[in-house]
């Protein structure tokens, strides 16, 4: 007979408008069933690994009926949702059974009940590299970063490249990642001078994170044929009314290609990104930091902390160790 | 010897901020000799037809020192310049003799000296097609407009495409130009609404020639994967301080491509384009208006009215009779 065991979940309680705050989480105690119901074909996980990520932001919106999102939006009351690492107890999925370590679609609770097409990878590269790597620099954000500058930016050797959010301590990008330059915009009264100031001969590709203000004053900086590939507009999220850019015409003048994108699209190259990335983390080219919260109790405030920068590094959530 | 014959020349007075008025330019009357100068290479052209294109409002700016652009603006007492059709008077330059009808970039002026690199094709299809047309759906307008469409908005069959400044009456464009539907900007009060109607099933394809709020208003209703090519903003180009957009993030959520292009990069389609538009205006696929003014004297009034839309059709300036 199948174990039942206790089930926490963080739940979205109130749909929100602005900047989330922790209480607009809770914490609920439910119990599941550690068994895939009789024919059904979908995977029960174990969740260890969390990651707190922007986009969850806008799932939290009360839903318009007008959008055209991929329906993944929260619903209040339920366990919130978003990338993460687990490990497979039972599976209705013959690709999938128990033991298998998986990162794709799960909830914010220790077990999930979800179909086998929300896991996008079998994680089979563990020598060395911490589980925790498939929530951030293995997992989706690290895919985003390489099919965003190199298939949508089209990113050539010598290009100068500027990305916004990077989200670290200036020294921390300067020191540790290899950034050649990087400053605080907070620090920054003018953002055109300090783009002007670090970019004397202008931007190749811009990697959007942050649209508004940030992109307005990217435009008059952007070299002829740059491009903006566009993956999140994070300044935007929590405003009612976003900002205007009125810098657009560079657009028209500087014959830029801006083009927003999905990591769902690019999911194909997944086998070929890990090949570079895992090679290039072995040798010590691309640096890597965590900052890892511990337990769903922690959550929310983790994923409030995004917005507010208080993260050092990929902000993950440990729900359960290995 | 060489004759010398009065040249007629619509001059800049004032570098111009907000609208043109006709004031800002004046008409000068000088001299030129009807020849290329020994060693030369430059070609002497007698201007037929020019053309008034909203560009052109960018090169009265004053310039700033900053521009990455193309070093075409206009200086304050100097012929204004444009795109036009011409007849080869006297030329230096091997690939072009006496009598030979050419288009490209002149002067606003009877007489032009021009290097022969501003020629961008010489006639040969005039049965049957006025000469006219070589100022438009023949010329740089055309070529933006097939570019723009089919390369850069790679456009497919049964695609839903919106023309912003399709610059017509809304009955010329829908009983004469074959459009599906069309509206006057001016009358919709809410231009969302608007686009809404038109395109319950959004927009696949915007040829963006306005910006501002009328993007702000595409950009709700594009459909996922939408294109923009984009070859102007004539809404800004007046503005001293331009409008806001404040929809950018449906270009992250709807992976929309949003792409500035020029002609001058697209003009190695120029025989596949003209096959290809010949062929649709003999069939009568594509129907053709022009809006000629005539004589120099005119110029002024006719480039100054493509602003408040005063032009049925392309607006041309008939210089002088083949």
């Amino acid at each position: 007979m199948a174990e039942v065991v206790r089930n926490k979940r963080v739940v979205l309680r109130n749909y929100v408008t602005g900047f989330p705050k922790e209480s607009d989480m809770e914490i609920v105690e439910g119990t599941i069933t550690l068994k895939v119901p009789e024919g059904s074909k979908e995977v029960l996980l174990k969740n260890l690994y969390l990651s707190c990520d922007p986009f969850m932001r806008n799932l939290m919106n009360k839903p318009q009926g007008t959008e055209t999102s991929s329906g993944l939006n929260y619903t209040s009351g339920s366990a919130i949702g978003g990338f993460g690492v687990s490990k497979v107890i039972d599976s209705g999925s013959p690709d999938y059974k128990y033991g298998d370590l998986v990162w794709g679609l799960t909830k914010w609770e220790e077990y999930s009940l979800v179909p086998s097409s929300q896991i996008i990878s079998k994680i089979q590269h563990t020598d060395g590299v911490p589980l925790s790597y498939y929530t951030g620099i293995l997992g989706m954000p690290g895919v985003t970063a390489y099919a965003g500058l190199f298939e949508v930016g089209s990113l050539q050797k010598g290009e100068r490249v500027f990305v916004s959010a990077a989200s670290g301590a200036v020294d921390l990008l300067k020191n540790k990642f290899g950034f050649d330059e990087g400053f605080n915009y907070k620090e920054e009264p003018d953002l055109n001078a300090a783009l002007k100031r670090y970019f004397p001969e202008g931007i190749d590709v811009y990697f959007e994170n942050v649209g508004g203000k940030t992109l307005d004053a990217v435009l008059l900086n952007m070299r002829v044929q740059g491009r903006i590939p566009a993956c999140g507009m994070i300044s935007q999220y929590n405003l009612t009314q976003p900002e205007g850019v009125t810098n657009l015409a560079n657009i028209v003048y500087k014959k830029i290609r801006m083009q927003g994108f999905h990591f769902f699209d690019y999911v194909n190259l997944y086998p070929k990104f890990l090949e570079f990335v895992l090679s290039h983390l072995k040798e010590g080219k691309i640096v890597y930091v965590e900052d890892i919260a511990e337990g769903l109790e922690n959550g929310p405030a983790a994923l409030v902390g995004l917005f507010s920068g208080r993260n050092f590094g990929k902000q993950v959530l440990l729900v359960a160790p290995e």
